[in-house]
């Protein structure tokens, strides 16, 4: 009989493991385990009474202390990176300000526009660090960030770069989202079709060619991009073999989300208005939903998303903070936990998958993400909890005791 | 001309102040200003420009870089201390149990009560303390944690001899509440006013003798206690010189409020069905409204507080976390800045006044804390933000650099 030994870097024992490998439908529970990491991804895991031979030598071994691993989170829809902030808005409507009064002060969109492009890359990096840097330390290994506030070839360009020094500057995956058709500029205001030539026919091009961005993504409302103009945006994706997503049925049902199933989309996020015939598109196209409670509670919306449309039709409902500066200024995905299990009523086991396995597949990286699984990327979070339910629970006080990122500790 | 020469201990310098002298009116802003401390106290504070001639010898000058102090913050009412906690309640819940299999698989504040009793003071303390402290992490030097688990004397003592050592553990003031009056422990079924008897004919007094609570507060609600209960206690409380408070006009309109006010309550909390006979009941005994959007989120409540009329009666709000496992699991008081606002319409200035000066109304400490000015405790917040709308507008990024606790650097 040949016994092999096996050869790690290192070993987490006494640990219970939710492994997230069931989907929304459960949390995949080995109770007293261990987990092995080996040159940056999962090994080993199981009961620790069932480890097998192992090489000590040179072997990391990490007492858990009978806590809770999980994969490590991930926030799969952001708007991280922008210019200035809207508080001065944000207080004016609470004094009663008009939505005109608003906008003659220079309020909405438009601001963080023009803040966003007259602020240098290293404006940008510095403003945007505090926010990653608050949502790793809540557990997050991998973050989308999205553009938006560009709006012209040059500035979209410059989010894009400074969310790839943010990866650079902690240890987290950032994935990046083209979203130039997020809103009309006001230089092109009547023009609409002609600013989606300049997303298609010029955006796009230098994007894909500088590999700049994983994803594109439209803001298809009715404040945003009708139906045709996101269908062109799409097709210039998938001809630059970008893989889509879509902003839709956040205010209204504009078939956005059926649209995006045809091109196979990665998700669909907000659908707050989603029909049935959409989810059931959602479904045959294999797409995740992205529940975004943050946007929900900020702007007091009363239709909630048709979560049990979704759990009949099996959608993977992924959840993410939205973070930005206009509809959810709140850089927190433990929040989110919170708020998905209270708002939109999801199980703690739904909302832990939904920034986890479900996340990880909005974002295309169901295979090497989000799971405690043999062969997937050893990012992991260690919380200081005696069940999982807790993680949803419980807000404020922050459980996280430990973060690994591809192996290798980064928090605790 | 005689020169007074002012001997300080420490100077703060180049920072903006946001006094809140004028209540919820405005922050009181001193831009470019100066704060001087002198044994613990504040000793000076304007702009900088005026300061007037001191010595420099010994003296710790702070160059606050441009950021805003605050007073340290107030959290007014919460539950901190506590055993177990009801996570595996949420969960069943949210899987759709109904409120009988709950009650049977023993949730509910009965679970919490069993638990509170089970634990030992060191069991307790361990549990709270990660609760205050990170209240304390967000800026918070004043908290009031109440009793009301315990429910039988050794156990309420032991609550607030917990809450007392908590005191001890952090920088930050304590004020203890007896809440005996908070639920009918099963052992007394049916029989609510001999339980009264209990707590007004032997906690009471042992309480008031050993001196462990700073005030008195009942729960006056159909699932709490009638007004004539309420009405026992208080006078009760009043014969031992203790101040009121009440737990009134949550789920519905007892009166419990204006019953307060008949004893002079410090304030009344909750008030989501309170009338406006009530609110003037409140104005003219000079009581503090403490508002709780914590538990108006997670309860998924719809009424909102009579914020209109409490502003019309000029009745000081104050803002709370209501932190406690059953109907507020939150820790956050900077999460309430952001829920007063968003979901009950505070402006952010009448946000920040709940958790500085109101707040210290509501616990009979407006003559030394909750405000920036001379004579008052030098309990100071430090914030890296660029105006104080941004601490109720932006979440999940803590703008808190510093955080003084007598004239001494605490934090930062
Ligand atoms: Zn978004
Ligand atoms: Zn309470």
């Amino acid at each position: 009989m040949t016994i092999t030994t096996q050869k790690w870097q290192s070993l987490w024992i006494n640990v219970n493991l939710a492994t997230m490998t069931q989907g929304g439908d459960g949390y995949g529970i080995i109770e007293q385990g261990a987990l092995a990491v080996c040159e940056g991804k999962i090994a080993w895991l199981g009961p620790q009474a069932e480890l097998p031979d192992y090489d000590p030598a040179g072997l990391e071994v990490i007492d858990g202390q009978g806590q809770w691993l999980t994969p490590g989170l991930i926030d799969c829809h952001t708007h991280l990176v922008y210019g200035g902030n809207r508080a001065n808005e944000f207080e004016m409507r609470l004094q009663g300000a008009s939505y005109e009064e608003i906008a003659n002060a220079g309020g909405g969109i438009v601001s963080t526009v023009a803040a966003t492009r007259a602020a240098s890359e290293e404006q940008l990096f510095a403003s945007a660090l505090p926010r990653l840097t608050a949502l790793h330390q809540q557990g997050v290994t991998t973050v989308e960030i999205k553009s938006g506030y560009g709006l012209d070839t040059e500035n979209e360009i410059k989010m894009l770069k400074v969310a790839g020094l943010l990866a650079e500057a902690l240890p987290v995956t950032v994935k990046r989202t083209f979203l130039g058709a997020h809103a009309l500029p006001v230089e092109y205001k009547g023009r609409a079709d002609d600013y989606i030539d300049l997303v298609c026919g010029q955006m796009m091009p230098q994007i894909a060619r500088e590999k700049l961005a994983d994803a594109v993504d439209v803001f298809c409302e009715g404040i945003g991009f009708n139906l045709e103009q996101t269908r062109r945006v799409f097709a210039s994706a998938q001809k630059h073999q970008l893989p889509v997503k879509v902003h839709a049925e956040q205010l209204s049902d504009l078939g956005g989300t059926e649209l995006a199933a045809d091109y196979q989309a990665l998700s669909s996020d907000h659908l707050e208005f989603l029909s049935e015939a959409g989810v059931k598109a959602m479904a045959k196209a294999d797409m995740a939903a992205v529940l975004l409670p943050g946007a929900f509670y900020f702007l007091r919306e009363t239709q909630l998303p048709p979560i049990e449309l979704l759990r009949r039709h099996k959608v993977a409902m992924a959840l993410a903070s939205d973070a930005n500066p206009g509809s959810s200024p709140i850089n927190s995905i433990q929040l989110m936990l919170h708020m998905a299990c209270t708002l939109f009523r999801l199980t703690p086991a739904e909302a832990l998958a939904g920034v986890t396995c479900f996340a990880a597949k909005a974002l295309g990286l169901s295979a090497e993400k989000g799971q405690l699984a043999v062969g997937y990327d050893a990012d992991l979070a260690l919380w200081n909890i005696s069940q999982p339910a807790e993680l949803s629970y419980q807000f404020g006080v922050n459980p996280l005791t430990a973060l690994v990122k591809s192996g290798v500790k980064v928090i605790g």
